[in-house]
């Protein structure tokens, strides 16, 4: 596959977006679907990615104070009767587990042992608030033991009818951080440092632009008392929910019986937070960056910054070519970039060196080098960046490690700007209804994913509003944003024509 | 609780040994029991124990070679039907989700909802072998797809009758390696290197004498060709098995169909190993050192190497007092500890000195520090070490960090040859039937669990000899060790004086 003749994806995004984004995820090796319904296998080159991820908001979230701690996968059904809203969202669809045991039946197979019939069905968890609310209820007795700042690690399985991977999945992995506090204000606050803390990994690591904004009541957690969101912009402009973060405000600690004597000795319930991120993220990741030719990583997250491809042309030479390609892997992995070793992949394999570079492109590492007896004699590499194709230059191995090092900032920077503009594209003030509805409504009908983006228009407040929108053009308030923005200065919602009550920006989402 | 009186842990380990360990967790604040039956809650120092043990073995399996995965929860029943003796060993007592939904019955409980079925049963793993081995199959075309090595982190459920925390529990967490090599020699010598990785690991990060070996048959992972384990001593002798290797021969790859086309140009089924180490190699870290006052931490796997408890006698003072005690955690902060940087935690909570120390001490962190005005002054600190109760000393701030990383180093091999004189203590030849039954046979028979430790004894080979001493005294072959040991150099089995055929430790267990 020659360049400028064709692209590594086919179809193109333009072609077919959906099924770009799965053949992206096939040519970079990323995950594959599993034997198992809506459940996903998370290749190495995936899971990388998501170490990467975990790693870099661990970190975040030990600096803000948070310690982790692991909980029961499974969560008695009584548990889940508790609060009455979050039984509608979460005892809907999800694995129940009613056995304990298989045995041998008349014709040899396994079947459920009727005999070990739980007392109780267990739920796998969907989310934890109820197991470790009624933890926290054990934990908490004085003010002095609060704020409790808890986090967790963990898979999590919601029944999903459509699936598809990393963005809607059976099961899934995440972070679920849950705190509790002697205030609501400190609650509120925790609320809101927690999605300024995601809003930071998305833009500054994952090079993803977000708005951050609070949910209208009908796009809220089930059982929160008000829901924030970072929102994301996909490159067919859709929004991609990438993190959310509740202010549970007394419902759970009600529900939970989390009580503490506080400092005037009155018994009182706790005020909780609940906030998480997933490998959804990396779906987000794959539609923010990616092209017709397949994933690009920015290199804060990625699995490998450089990959060093060999040019063997004769076994003469083969010899030479290894060891300046060692000693060209060992330089580099001896410098740091962002506080961790460079991370290098030497490619030895011995396949066609096309379709090996080819491989590595489809794949996203940042950089690649290639090596063949010339450069060893010059003392040279030939050096291409993922995000300019085509462009490929000879840098002396001297000046490589920095070099190296500066691509890869400007890479990273580079990406976030390109979102950034993206986005800036596609993002407008919208205050009439004619133009809301032409900006939803796809002006070929063979593209019907392809529309405006999102729109920033002015609210009445009203649900019925939303309501009629999401059934005629299936867009819905993504959030009503922190940061001021400009709605097209109109005073009335841009639905009903009511008075403004707020500012939200509408879209449509995964 | 004053020193030299009573101890911190009620009842001591000559009181009672099980009850003790119980106490060590809920003393040093590691887990408690969950509302869901046989499953804990790992709390923060118990889990920060866990993500120490993560990293380091996480940097041994990546140097072998090793790419971290992931694969569904679930396993569809007929998966757990392909491999018979896997059947046998696992299918039995299992979570098994039959179920996708809740519904809302006649009286307003949710029950599962009849009409949500599913069409087969899906098993919480117990283990991978048969999900990994589904998906190698999709991986593996060529010799040149191999070896295949892969791991995974992973939560995995055992329905357990008897639960005891971090020992046995109904979920528990844990990596299990899965690998696919084109020869069986290649297999197993992967094998063998993860027990050495294992041992490796046991000995210098969890200061954890193990005995490596082969099991008996009797003994092996169901569907394995060949067993391996690492076999610890805890302090009431019995052995602990802290790992386990499996060489699969083809069993599994006859299962689940991974086959390839070998050099030769003819299809071959792989030949594939499995190991694994659990959130259990806690329980054993807690029975390897602690004592009468709590938890003992190996410094190389500690949350903390540090505490620094500072001593605020009179308003006056606090200011000088904190503003010292932060200058002295910069100091350590900045230093590192084999590879990682000294972690010190800050005491400052407003309870009575006395308390925090011994919070401290039962907790385990290696080294604590009291400083308090006169400290401030004079540019001192009082230093005590958790391996010698009672001992502190006054050292000089600018000694300080040197002082505490020797200390470190100090501990941690101290640690180590401790556990190595008391198992050299409690393990030894015997070649006689009466003196082995002896042995095994408590002196106090208000104190069953105190008996001789490992007997290294010659073995026939006959699986009879091994159920006999099951039955009579709870003592199985633990493994047949790798390395040469002394049996007392009879040429007879210990139990049945048949021709001797290995040298086997046997022991009672856990």
């Amino acid at each position: 596959m020659a360049k400028g003749t064709s692209n590594a994806i086919s179809p193109t995004r333009n072609e077919d977006y959906a099924e770009w984004y799965q053949q992206v995820i096939k040519a970079a090796d990323l995950a594959e679907n599993s034997p198992v319904r809506g459940c996903m296998v998370i290749k190495p080159w995936g899971y990388a990615l998501w170490e990467n991820i975990q790693r870099e908001l661990d970190v975040l979230f030990k600096a803000t104070g948070h310690k982790n701690a692991y909980f029961p996968l499974f969560i008695p059904k009584s548990f889940l009767e508790k609060e009455a809203e979050h039984v509608e969202g979460f005892a809907k669809e999800c694995a129940v587990v009613t056995h304990h045991r298989l045995v041998q039946s008349a014709d040899g197979t396994l079947i459920p042992d009727p005999e070990a019939l739980l007392d109780e069905p267990l739920i796998v968890r969907p989310t934890s608030e109820t197991i470790i609310g009624a933890t926290f209820a054990k934990w908490v007795q004085s003010y002095r033991d609060l704020p409790l700042l808890i986090n967790q690690w963990a898979n999590v399985v919601r029944w999903e009818l459509r699936t598809r991977m990393f963005l809607r999945t059976t099961e899934f992995l995440w972070q679920e951080g849950h705190t509790a506090h002697e205030t609501a204000e400190e609650a509120q606050e925790e609320t809101r440092r927690m999605l300024d803390v995601y809003a930071h990994f998305a833009e500054h690591f994952m090079a993803m632009p977000v708005v951050r904004g609070m949910k209208s009541a009908a796009e809220r957690f089930p059982g929160a008392v008000d829901t924030y969101s970072i929102e994301a912009m996909m490159q067919d402009r859709k929004a991609l929910q990438a993190g959310t973060s509740h202010f549970l405000g007394q419902n759970f600690a009600h529900a939970s019986g989390i009580k503490f004597q506080s400092r005037e000795g009155t018994e009182e319930f706790a005020w909780t937070t609940s906030w998480g991120m997933s490998t959804r993220m990396i779906g987000g990741l794959i539609m923010t960056h990616s092209d017709d030719d397949g994933l690009i990583v920015p290199p804060r997250v990625a699995p490998a910054h450089v990959v060093i491809l060999p040019i063997i042309r004769s076994e003469e030479t083969r010899g030479q070519v290894l060891e300046y390609v060692n000693q060209v892997a060992a330089e580099l992995r001896s410098r740091s970039y962002e506080g961790r070793p460079v991370l290098v992949e030497v490619d030895n394999r011995d396949t066609r060196g096309g379709n090996k570079q080819w491989e590595w492109i489809k794949k996203g590492v940042p950089v690649r080098l290639e090596i063949g007896p010339r450069d060893a004699e010059r003392g040279t590499v030939s050096f291409a960046r993922r995000d300019r194709s085509g462009e490929k230059m000879d840098v002396p191995r001297a000046e490589l490690p920095d070099r190296l090092v500066a691509v890869l900032g400007e890479m990273q920077e580079g990406l976030f700007e390109r979102a950034k503009s993206f986005r800036a594209e596609h993002m407008r003030p919208i205050g009439s209804r004619e133009e809301f509805f032409a900006f939803f409504t796809p002006k070929n009908a063979e593209k019907p994913e392809i529309h405006g983006g999102f729109a920033v228009s002015p609210w009445c407040g009203d649900s019925k509003c939303e309501a009629e929108i999401k059934e005629a053009l299936k867009v819905t308030i993504r959030c009503l944003p922190l940061e001021p923005m400009d709605d097209g200065g109109l005073t009335r919602c841009v639905l009903c024509g009511g008075e403004k009550k707020e500012t939200a920006v509408f879209a449509k989402s995964y």
